[in-house]
């Protein structure tokens, strides 16, 4: 089974392909879809949709698991992080009806066994687990790989993930 | 000039056709897309973004005309409506590079001189600025029939209005 994992934002849209065969996970390809501030926000969600459209035909993920946001009290971003996620979600229903969330503590949870497990902890987690030789860089990518790994660990549990 | 209105929302997004030559208006249809509760979040997305593209390829409006959001301090609710409108202008970007946007403020401003009039005086106005013979309904139809009046009536100077 091949899974995309995507940290949805709006500046930075980090994504992660991990396969999966048995108990054994591969890492396959991992990034950022980048928007640059300045640029009209209907050209960002534009890219951003056609970044997520070209990782699907290129990946050809089975499912795809996404990190659920949580906001403070900035109601301003939650409109544009909520708008970048809209993109993302459009373009993966059109594609597949295997989405699944996670919540940070779930990812933090299925990848340490802590559920407020720190950055570096986490990082550190997802190298080992995939055998990588170095820590996944931006930050918002190696979200992204985690999300897929616990989408990839979760097994059949993984029904009561499903996005709705 | 054929002027797509569009009052985003989740559940209900408004929409008005308004056509205008020289100084003279004419709504020509509108309506709203509904997406009903307890339905999966990504078919309410798409649901709403096929919607869109319904709307723009039936009416091939010149320009689509936005109605800017704001929220108090309801970040859940800001995330979905977010991802509602940008659903609306990911088609919208997708079909003309025309899009604008304006405060609710503005409108009320333009439609019937008072940036703080209610609803009842805006849907008078409405009704009377397009010599209908009741009152458009749901109310979101007729902000978004508002909207596209307000667009129509700025002139040339609704390029400060681009959305950006």
């Amino acid at each position: 089974m091949i899974v995309l994992g995507i940290d949805p934002g709006y500046a930075l849209m980090g994504w992660g392909v991990v396969e999966s065969t048995g108990n054994r996970m591969k890492l396959i390809a991992y990034g950022c879809l980048e928007t640059k501030a300045g640029t009209p926000m209907q050209h960002r969600l534009r890219s951003l949709q056609l970044g997520v459209r070209n990782l699907l035909e290129i990946y050809k993920p089975d499912e795809v698991a996404f990190e659920e946001l949580f906001f403070g009290r900035n109601t301003t971003t939650a409109l544009m992080v909520g708008a970048a996620r809209g993109a993302a979600i459009i373009e993966a229903v059109a594609y597949t009806e295997n989405l699944y969330e996670y919540t940070p503590m779930q990812i933090k949870q299925a990848i340490t066994g802590n559920g407020r497990a720190d950055k570096p902890a986490m990082q550190q987690m997802v190298k080992l687990l995939l055998r990588m030789d170095h820590i996944p860089k931006p930050d918002d990518a190696a979200d992204a790989i985690a999300c897929a790994i616990t989408h990839c660990q979760a097994g059949p549990a993984r029904v009561q993930f499903r996005m709705k």
